[in-house]
Order: structure tokens, then C-alpha cells, then sequence
């Protein structure tokens, strides 16, 4: 798989995806990319931490402005492999991030659902990539769940 | 000032905002309460910890979570000295809160200009105890900064 392509990352995100699924958490994973580089890899560990906020996205961008220094993440590329949520999406707003690539859309809770209003308005949003994958790991999560 | 009554958590909450403007962060504070004791105080850190999502809500719910080892916060109360913005309202959805009380509100960036839905069902919601209080000590931070 060739370096700095959308896909490259979003299979980086879907690693992070996997981790998660191995750790009992909803296996949801992001990664923040500035300048074709990953500053920061994170997965939804709301169990582990006993945070309902502790969502994929929330660690990376958090991480993300620690590594850069900097609030903003204006050159930034949110790759996440599930539909942020209202609260993700109102985090990106407030890191201005230049562009959120989601895998799978989430019909119950995904933020456009609302409106696609909650971005930054400067936000650039792509959707759809590896979006099976993305998918099939959820529901393989929630049918191990319910055994 | 008697215990245990929503003017005392949120002049609490007032009292954080105040640390806030010292610190020349935005003076926003937020407590949360379970049955009548105070188990997280916040305020934002958005300048301190470089992290836009350090908001005073979002800290004081993992903060409160952390405490109370879990995840929902269902029979806790978050006091606010201004409306929640989309994150917050997210977070707190998260959360499952059980009472949120805003101090002043948000026209440009609070959670209601885009939908009291965002919020979870269960969560009741009360606002304008101490807005005046909350809303001056906003004003003169922006002055403040201005100079």
C-alpha cells in the first residue's frame, strides 16, 4: 500500500479500530495526519478510562494539539473509521481541522443526522472509505457482545 | 449562603470561572454534584493545556466519571456558568447527566441554537440563575483582552 494516500491512513485508523475491538471497547479508531504525517493514533477507550467522553476522535485531536502545540489543527486530516458524533464534531469545530475523512456513517448517532452545520466551516468532509471494513468490525463487536 | 441549594453550586461554579479570568483563560467554571456533594470543579483550559476541547464541562464530566468510577452520570447534577456549546451538550448526552443548570446563555455558540435534541432525554435543563454575574465577568474578560 503506497504511503500518504487517503487509504494509507484510514487503514492506519482501522488498525486502531482492531486494537479496541481486542480490548472489549466499541472498535471505533482515528488517526490526525499534518503535512503526510500521523501525529497522532488513538481508539475509543471509554471502558478502560470510565469516560463517556473518551471517544477515538477526542483522544486524537487532544493528542494531536499537544503534539503540535498549537489549539488549532487547521492543516490537519481527522481520519476516523466511524461518522463523528455530536460531541467529536463539536470538537473538531474548535480545532478548525482542514478535513474529516469517516469511514462507515452512523445513522443513530453520526453528527449529520443533526446538521452538517456542526463542522467548522472551513472543515472539508469526504466519507466512505473502507467503510465495509469499518462497518463489518461493529457488528462482528456488538454480535461478540450479545453472546 | 444555605448548603446545598443551586445557588451555592453554582456561585461554586462562579468561583472557578473567576480563577479562569485570572489565568486569562475564557471565565467559564462548571461543578458537578452528586447527591449534594460536589465530586468534580472545573474551569476552562483551553490556553493552559493548548487542547481546544479542554472546555470546563468536559473536564468536570471526566473528572466527575473518573470519581465516581463510572461511566454515566445519571443522578449528578452539572452546574455551568454559561450554556453548553454542541461538545459539551455531546458530552454531557454521553453521560447520561441527570440536571444541567446554565448560568447565562450562548447565543452565538450554545447548544440550544441547534437543538435542545441534543441533549439526552433524561436530562432536564435549567437556566439564568446568576447569567448577570456570569455574562459581566465574560464582558469584562473580553474588554480585558481587547486592551
Amino acid at each position: 500500500m503506497e504511503l500518504f494516500t487517503d487509504e494509507y491512513f484510514m487503514n492506519e485508523a482501522m488498525k486502531m479500530a482492531r486494537i479496541a475491538f481486542e480490548e472489549d471497547e466499541i472498535p471505533v479508531g482515528a488517526v490526525v495526519v499534518c503535512r503526510n504525517r500521523i501525529i497522532a493514533k488513538a481508539y475509543n477507550q471509554t471502558e478502560k478510562l470510565t469516560d463517556a467522553t473518551a471517544h477515538a476522535e477526542m483522544l486524537a485531536i487532544t493528542s494531536a494539539t499537544n503534539s503540535l502545540g498549537s489549539k488549532y489543527l487547521n492543516e490537519c486530516k481527522l481520519y476516523v473509521t466511524l461518522e463523528p458524533c455530536v460531541m467529536c464534531a463539536g470538537a473538531s469545530f474548535w480545532s478548525q481541522i482542514g478535513e474529516i475523512h469517516y469511514a462507515a456513517s452512523d445513522p443513530n448517532r453520526g453528527f449529520s443526522r443533526v446538521s452538517e452545520g456542526l463542522l467548522h466551516p472551513k472543515t472539508k468532509v469526504k466519507n466512505g472509505l473502507m467503510a465495509l471494513e469499518a462497518k463489518q468490525l461493529l457488528d462482528d463487536f456488538f454480535k461478540k457482545l450479545r453472546k
